[in-house]
């Protein structure tokens, strides 16, 4: 296998190094040869070094320390707006605003992360995605100026190492892959996928720090609990369309 | 950069020699190996090589060619039904069932298909992404028996490639890429990032070959034109509904 695909981790400790504008330009190039729906490059990606505001991104990003250390943070968004934009002088009648080509080009700016992501990690950096991109969509729109037509869907911080994390677990292979078609799970086989995730000592002990009586509430009740989920989620709805997306 | 990487391109023809378990399973690991979520793996993904039910997906996908050629079709859907599954077997309550985390949940299975798809070229095979499976998320989901709690969001077609296809297009790299915030596209930038693309004879015999003023035309009234962009997406809000998601 690829190495740097065997042996990706995220990091969320790194070193004050700059990264090169050669080597920024090297991943920005590497995102763009990803697949995209009709050659249309329905994306645009931000690359935010400026030391001010990568300080309001890290307010964004619920103050992860990460966001603080790496030298570059890069958000990847779904964008119609340039496309829009070139319709409209072309007197061609664009109609992306909808959730369709939300979806379209929202995958699109996720392939091309994960190409810049891939490339970066054989540059010897190292990067960590920040999920809150979504949760906090509203900030990062008004930090990064983002007009009509465009909304952050994914987003990393990168940077050079300062140490090496470990590999981190993953369900076994036929927990996620089904041939042919769906097999249902029966509650047998979700014990024995789950099983090896629940016997981590890692998982024995967020369960004992949050006093919980298993992993799996952990995640329910303290990581991704159903008032923020519920709230987060209203909120997104609310952005998208505010964002120019008919939903 | 990495040659795959630089290499890409999407393979729309194939010979019929079948894929080793050995290689499916390599570039199913490197699948996996993706970031994600809270590392929750809220994806499943569909590796369909069986000849019927390939036959059915060809009609899903608008009978194109390359569905019938290519000996596998891999089919990566978001999917919290897995995880919902094991947090009500452990008295834990699951809130995944809304659009935030279709979003977090559709962002990790599309990093999980890149990854796929570079391991994929790395050993040689050629890929192509279907955009059809949104448009016709209901047939797959039927095809597939995705149950609720999963949606199809991305899907790539995969086999040794019967020529190599010319490397695409993109637009520069700054029509792309903003630096630190966005900034706004003005008339004459637009023209200046679109003119190489609007020049080339690809693009030019387009127009041509379907009586249209320019190549905005021919996205917006021939390939993805209004009518078929709000009937799909229409469809595609009721269907991720029907899938148990909130909107």
């Amino acid at each position: 296998m690829i190495s740097t695909i065997a042996n990706h981790r995220s990091v969320r400790k790194y070193i004050d190094t700059p990264v090169s504008d050669d080597i920024i330009n090297e991943v920005l190039t590497a995102a763009t040869r990803a697949s995209n729906t009709g050659n249309m490059q329905l994306y645009s990606i931000i690359v935010t070094t400026d030391t001010e505001l990568r300080q309001k991104l890290w307010g964004a990003h619920f103050k992860q320390q990460m966001v603080l250390q790496a030298p570059v943070h890069i958000t990847f968004c779904a964008d119609i707006n340039r496309f829009s934009h070139w319709c409209r002088l072309r007197n061609a009648d664009a109609s992306y605003d909808n959730l369709l080509w939300f979806i379209n080009a929202s995958v699109d700016a996720a392939l091309a992360s994960q190409n810049l992501a891939i490339e970066a990690e054989a540059n010897g950096l190292g990067i960590c995605y920040l999920g809150t991109v979504v949760y906090n969509a509203d900030q990062i729109i008004e930090i990064l100026q983002l007009p009509k037509g465009v909304f952050p869907v994914a987003c990393l911080v990168m940077g050079y190492p300062a140490d090496e994390a470990a590999l981190t677990d993953r369900l076994p292979l036929d927990a996620v892959i089904h041939y042919n078609i769906y097999q249902p799970y029966t509650a047998n086989k979700i014990n024995e996928i789950y099983a090896d995730k629940e016997s981590l000592t890692a998982s024995q002990n967020f369960v004992t720090e949050n006093m919980k009586q298993n992993l799996a509430q952990v995640f329910t009740d303290v990581r991704y609990k159903r008032s923020d989920n519920e709230f987060f989620s209203g909120k997104v709805i609310e952005i998208i369309r505010k964002q120019g997306f008919a939903i």
